[in-house]
């Protein structure tokens, strides 16, 4: 199943994609909820971001292919930062070009984890049970702000600025990344295309580790890092993010 | 004026307190509200954190004592991380102590700007117009967990367990930080003492700078980043953070 977000009138709703129409649904997105009976058109509605995180991690070094061409050691652990709440944003928006004193900006496509469960130290088999789903992200980052003190590496900076963090278009439910392949394109042009197979720590393992430290909560996102092909964005850049079997997210930088 | 959030009996709320009473509040907290006319007495109450952050700054490298003595040179721009939601509590709250694989756990006595309007690319001129009060926090750290891993500091790891965010007992609006001392008191021993006239990069211009790339929200908080004093925690500990003319954050580790 394929859960998203609308605005339609002066209405917040979320509800099930069914071809170009929504089933409409009432109730907790990640508890209980039914079918309202409702069925808009997909032509009708503005999606919104699929869930409302609190907490956005975002994973460096998780993909082998990218970690081998930048000559980095598989690390030990996760490697995470938080992307700030400020910097979310859903399909179809347009992130501000970022001030020039920030140089230049880049796209990073990913798959993104979406929490279904309060997860708080869970074991590596039970982490299945707490993932509602997969949704597309693009963790767009300040790549020269990143780096620009020596002695405190800017992540949070770098990654938090207002659009920096677009996912989208739903959540499916019913997704297996080791069979799936992630494609960026940014004005039209193919820049990224991976296998998630080659992550280096896998989605129910990312979700056990973190949650050893980090509490979690029903529609909080992993990103799961991004793989080869990374370039910077000028304004007026189109950027669509697709994943086989979840959709394409599509949004514009400047 | 001290503000304040409350559980009483099945509710939750906001006032202001008066010596030993709470004169309660209707409406929002960071926006238009009035007196209901309700007055409880403190020892009814519980305190609740005094605001709800959706995003929680915290600074690094922000004191001139605790460069000094690290040999830590002075940023040319503020170095702040974000601390997870999940991590949040407030005063009375007991930290659970971290599992023995995070190692050693320390107290950041420190002082907390919250916002009061929605703050993006706001001059240091306007600043202080943005920020609805300080508070106390005790921003908990993870220690060894922080470079752990040569390639990535861990910052948001480090600082993002559950209980590890601190913040309160209240929110006061009159407060000049250049004339005050904070206090942390460990199991009643006085361990920091220290003026936040010693800051590097003061209140106004930290909200101004931080505000030109991350989108803040009323009710978030900025961590001013601690100085010198800081150590280790056994569980058990017994946490005072207190700084003149707001009060004393009470709370417990372990």
């Amino acid at each position: 199943m394929k859960w998203l977000r609308f605005a339609h009138a002066d209405h917040q709703g979320f509800g099930v994609l069914q071809g170009q129409t929504v089933q409409v649904y009432a109730g907790e997105q990640f508890g209980d909820h039914a079918p309202t009976g409702q069925v808009l058109p997909l032509a009708d509605i503005n999606l919104l971001p699929p869930c409302e995180p609190r907490t956005v991690a975002g994973l460096w070094n998780n993909f082998h292919a990218l970690a081998q061409k930048n000559g980095w050691v598989s690390p030990a652990e996760p490697l995470y930062f938080i992307k700030a709440a400020g910097s979310l944003a859903g399909p179809g928006s347009t992130t501000p070009a970022a001030p020039e004193a920030i140089g230049r900006v880049a796209f990073e496509g990913e798959l993104a984890i979406v929490i279904g469960r309060p997860a708080h130290a869970v074991s590596v088999d039970q982490a299945p049970a707490y993932i509602a789903g997969y949704t597309c992200a693009n963790d767009i980052t300040a790549i020269e702000v990143l780096h620009r003190d020596a002695s405190f590496a800017q992540w949070t900076r770098a990654k938090g600025l207002p659009g920096f963090g677009v996912f989208g278009p739903v959540i499916e439910t019913d997704f297996d990344y080791a069979q799936a392949t992630l494609r960026t394109r940014v004005s039209g042009r193919e820049r990224q295309n991976y296998a998630l197979s080659d992550m280096i720590v896998p989605p129910a393992h990312l979700l056990s580790l973190i949650s050893q430290d980090i509490a979690l909560q029903p529609g909080d996102l992993i990103l799961c890092g991004t793989s080869l092909g990374v370039l910077p964005m000028k304004p007026g850049t189109e950027v669509e993010v697709e994943i086989d079997g979840i959709g394409v997210l599509q949004h514009r930088y400047g």
